[in-house]
């Protein structure tokens, strides 16, 4: 992404609300009054929107019972109406309340974006016709989710497209803060439906946080957090019927560190994955063809391994989104063949992780987190280790216990603090 | 419109499919079906579709239920999701059939379109992307019923607009020949639901024609039929399930109308009008402030009439749509004052219209029309009358029994024949 314009736009507020935040009238009507308050305390608002209530879901069934493998060009023009209505309801419900306001399309939003239907990549966003209404006096309501090719089409961005959308917005428009409101009260020390002393985090720092949408944490989409990272953005998560509390995601120093008393941060899981391992012997180190493949597809792959042995043998293992698995299976063996070789696809598995800081500085993190699994008959079939995540592959059966045990072990519920205060802040 | 473009485009067929043609999955799935044999048999298919069911209505009732009175701009973006979404729809499903398809929606049509939201006129269709995809062998699926502007603003076409967008792809491709299919299996020569014995007309003038879609045959939108005649387009009407039977609409020569017995082709009734009188005194001739009114605001008005008396009173009396009644109403009153006036508003009446050629020519027509009406007490309030057209209004209540009796009045029943063949042809 590029930035563009230079006018300072510091006033300016960037809200994005989720799909479950607008899935009734009044939902929609109580979201455009909050807006209507902050627009007429005399901030400039760009409001992003996600698609009503489960309308998106709706939509890929209707593709699904008509065409069970869509174009890509053609499920992004049905799945874009979801947003693109969204945004219209929204600012019919800001003129209602007296608001001059007008609602874009991705056609119209200034979102430029490339990359695969399905998984586009926002290039940058034409902030010219933003800052024209803006300075009009009129707030903005995007659809998000969507940008316009070079070409004129249409490209959605991925689930949680949206956040991804109102980070670029922000950046782009130098406001340096971004809100993203949802259900969700904010960003807890682990799944609250599966750990119920979870604690709501009041800030985390924006590293860790990416490491956390990037291991399965709903809240925020994981490429919105990179991109609020790299343009420091400030994001704010929380209710969309709270205001201005929630958890603060921003750049941490050093003196904040002072205050925490455990590196790590919290416990995610992720049940919707799928590990992936090629094995082959004797054949030119495949690594190079497998990850080109994942890119060209936009498939992300996480919790990569790779290994060989004197013997010849070669190993490489990864995990992918369980609806990814039998397709990057599949072609895994056309990519291979005619080398002998063999694909192991494991779909009863879990992610869980752990994040903080300085997790490698400290090895025993790690080793504790075996340990306790270990200690209650979970086997942690693969691992990998980052300063900001360990992650393990347990059997899925085991997810929900692994989260309760880790949460425990580190100390990061209500009862915190039985964890050694040995930790050092980050230079 | 401007025509563009020179390549002979004569082996495409433009065919449009209604919204009650594409309500469930099965539907999408049959209509794919017959475009696909059509596509396979060598000919080059454009298929315009309208919104799937009822989502026209439903999205305007969301709209309404957060706010009574959106903005067209919002209102417009709202819509154009439904046949955005229905277009995607229909190609996915030609997709599944192995056919090459490719869904525009109206911002990637090239139906460039101007006027009020909400009340499009098409301006012309570029039709560079559209000869590009039907070249490399594609079916082209196009978003109906709208447009997009100088500006890149969605703007629709009002009711019924996707008959239109279908006809003006005919004209400038060049095709001559558009095919309008719905649930209704052609045009009738009274509505079958109030007429037991009318009868399908295997063909109509196309003159005739716009006289009966103004008059309020709902088989096709009347701005359709009028471009169609401009631009020589022939139209089949038909229904979904059925192929190339239907009423064909075209411009008929003198040897075709020596087969008539009647110049009396159908009757028509439309029960969703509002009849408005203005009356004022001693003042400028309002007309012209009145139809600059209804021009601006895209208000089409039938059944005209202007008298004004030698005290210097003033009369001037048309008939809308029902919904637009209220508002043509209250603007008058704003119009008209100061001045001294009365805006009075019929909103029990219903308009019925017998439609053929040569009708004032013969004026025994008008006459036996309102001898028959009165013969069975039922009371015409207003007449105008054309060559191809004479319309009464009369109390909504009396409207179907009115219909029935002048479908017998003037023979069209099956057993025509009634009326004396003393016709002869135009010139």
């Amino acid at each position: 992404m590029t930035t563009q314009g230079s006018r300072p736009t510091g006033d300016v507020v960037v809200q994005k609300y989720g799909g479950s935040s607008l899935a009734t009238v009044s939902q929609v009507r109580q979201v455009a009054d909050r807006v209507g308050a902050l627009a007429r305390s005399g901030r400039r608002v760009v409001v992003v929107v996600s698609a009503q209530g489960d309308t998106t879901d709706e939509l890929v069934g209707r593709a699904e019972a008509v065409n069970p493998r869509p174009a890509g060009h053609e499920l992004d023009q049905l799945l874009a109406t979801g947003e693109t209505a969204s945004a219209a309801l929204m600012a019919m419900a800001l003129q209602r309340g007296g608001l001059a306001a007008t609602a874009l399309s991705g056609a119209r939003s200034g979102v430029l974006a490339t990359g695969p239907h399905g998984a586009g990549v926002i290039v940058a966003v034409d902030t010219d016709q933003l800052r024209t209404l803006l300075d009009a006096g009129r707030t903005v309501v995007l659809a998000g989710f969507q940008g316009v090719t070079a070409e004129g089409d249409i490209i959605t961005l991925g689930r949680g497209g949206s956040d991804t959308t109102a980070v670029a917005v922000a950046a782009e428009l130098r406001s340096g803060h971004c809100e993203i409101y949802s259900d969700v009260p904010g960003v807890f020390t682990a799944d609250p439906r599966v750990v119920p002393d979870a604690r709501l985090m009041p800030d985390i720092d924006i590293d860790v946080m990416t490491e956390m949408a990037f291991a399965g944490a709903r809240v925020m989409h994981a490429r919105a957090v990179e991109l609020a990272a790299l343009y420091d953005v400030d994001i704010l998560v929380g209710r969309s019927t709270a205001t201005r509390t929630g958890t603060r995601i921003h750049r941490r120093d050093g003196n904040d560190m002072l205050e925490d008393r455990t590196a790590v941060s919290a416990v995610v899981h992720d049940a919707d994955i799928a590990r992936i391992t090629l094995r082959t012997h004797d054949t030119p180190d495949p690594s190079a063809d497998v990850f080109r493949f994942l890119a060209k597809e936009s498939i992300p792959a996480d919790m990569t391994t790779v290994s060989s042995a004197p013997d010849g043998g070669f190993s490489l293992g990864f995990t992918v989104r369980r609806s990814h698995a039998a397709d990057v299976g599949r072609s895994f063996s056309d990519l291979m063949a005619p080398r002998p070789h063999g694909v192991e696809v494991e779909d009863q598995v879990a992610k869980v992780s752990i994040v903080g800081q300085g997790l490698l500085s400290r090895p025993e993190y790690a080793s504790r987190m075996l340990a306790s699994l270990v200690g209650s008959g979970i086997s942690a079939r693969s691992l990998t280790a980052s300063q900001l995540r360990v992650s393990v592959t347990v059997p899925r059966s085991d997810a929900v216990r692994a989260v309760g045990l880790l949460h425990s072990e580190f100390g990061l519920g209500a009862e915190a603090g039985a964890v050694p205060a040995s930790l050092t802040p980050r230079p």
